[in-house]
């Protein structure tokens, strides 16, 4: 039998507030077995940038990413959310260990092409380190990944958290039954996105496709369906979007079926 | 024979302008074995902080850190600085892992207690994990320590980074024949600081002293003397303060000696 891993990709609200991140991590720090978190932090870049007077571009969830934006997401994620969840989860136990894409050549990615949108040093993943985690995670580390890439000739990438997770469970789902949990502020999917008991339990391509069509499916969400899917079909077990409650509470949430 | 091990410690302007960090990375990637590369960045430090509006205060070399301050700390020497050096060490070809000594419980602090001063979220180095870096660098990769520490109990603290350096030197040098390298911008101690042809060869204790009374050696060197002193005692084979031009060319620059 093959061993266990999931990756939980938290992001949003959860990991940039104290009390929400400590339950989080709390939480988190319970699962047995091996597993990575994989975080965003967008709202402190979108934050700190506007405090330095760096204006902040989206376009479909996805950030624009100039030289100066760079700066502000490799400070916000790499620095300031990466290393809090790392000391967070020492002080409950668990050997975390704080990287991006950069630290042990874990994940190449080539600078997005220039077409109808240019998103600046915005990085596509080309490949994932499978052997640089699978040691990690077997000396008892818990890899807490922040969402930076590199492009191997010294440039650092931004790289949509949503995406890593999904990447990172495409290539380690051939060595582990691997669940990967999309973990946000909502309780999963909403059919109405002011009522969190609208949750939507199972949501097929068939049905995605019909929920963007409604514009029930929208923005950031586009993509986190869509890499979620993706990891599916390569082979990963369980694809859940759920709150921090839900990875405590035998994941509830929307589970995604192909 | 034992394994050698060189710890370089780089700080001052050299690991924040983008000319002299490259000629920097390129140098130390060169180093054939074991190294692990300590870095500063209180520049970068001190500027983000002002362009937020926070105070900058320093005593003997050493910054008084309060929550905003490790915040800013964090955020450029885990994030900013951080991944520049390990994505610009990737380009040269070194497998560089980008840590704090939260990572991997790497390096256990105590926060300061409040005496004279009260330097705010500053650790003291209690313990060292040894055995998680030379797995590290057993395995082939090249650690790049930013200047935090942590308590276990989810607070990081901001340490020194000539401290750390030392620090890891006394700990390392019974698992290797270890050299300690103080790297900055100038070619080594000056006796007269406008004279870069003033390096002083060989440092010993008495000399040491002496210095300090005449006002030769004050501010951030006093501290960098004291630990590389200290490294000395504890069986470190050497402690060389130089300049970047130093780690290519021999290790010029001022010995400490006993």
């Amino acid at each position: 039998m093959r061993e266990h891993l999931i990756i939980i990709k938290v992001g949003g609200q959860i990991v940039e507030e104290e009390t929400s991140l400590r339950t989080l991590l709390k939480d988190f720090s319970r699962i047995a077995g091996g597993k990575i978190l994989v975080h965003g932090g967008g709202k402190g870049a979108t934050a700190l940038a506007e405090k330095l007077g760096i204006e902040t571009k989206l376009v479909e969830g996805r950030r624009i990413t100039d030289a100066e934006t760079l700066k502000v997401a490799t400070m916000v994620y790499a620095g300031l959310v990466n290393k809090n969840i790392v000391a967070g989860l020492q002080a409950f136990g668990n050997n975390a260990i704080g990287i991006t894409g950069a630290d042990l050549d874990i994940i190449r990615a080539v600078k997005r092409p220039v077409g109808a949108i240019d998103y600046g040093f915005v990085g596509d993943i080309s490949w994932v380190n499978a052997q640089a985690l699978v040691d990690l995670i077997g000396n008892g580390a818990v890899p807490v990944i922040a969402p930076l890439t590199h492009d191997g000739k010294g440039s650092l990438l931004n790289t949509n958290a949503d995406t890593i997770a999904s990447e990172l469970a495409t290539t380690l789902c051939s060595r582990y039954e691997l669940r990967l949990i999309y973990c946000f502020e909502k309780p999963g999917v909403l059919m109405n996105q002011a009522d969190d008991k609208t949750v939507i339990p199972e949501i097929n391509p068939q049905l995605f496709e019909e929920l963007k069509a409604q514009g029930v499916i929208s923005d950031g969400m586009i993509p986190k369906l869509e890499s979620g899917f993706n990891a599916l079909r390569h082979g990963v077990t369980a694809v859940v979007i759920t709150n921090a409650q839900g990875i405590s509470g035998g994941l509830k949430g929307t589970r995604l079926v192909l």
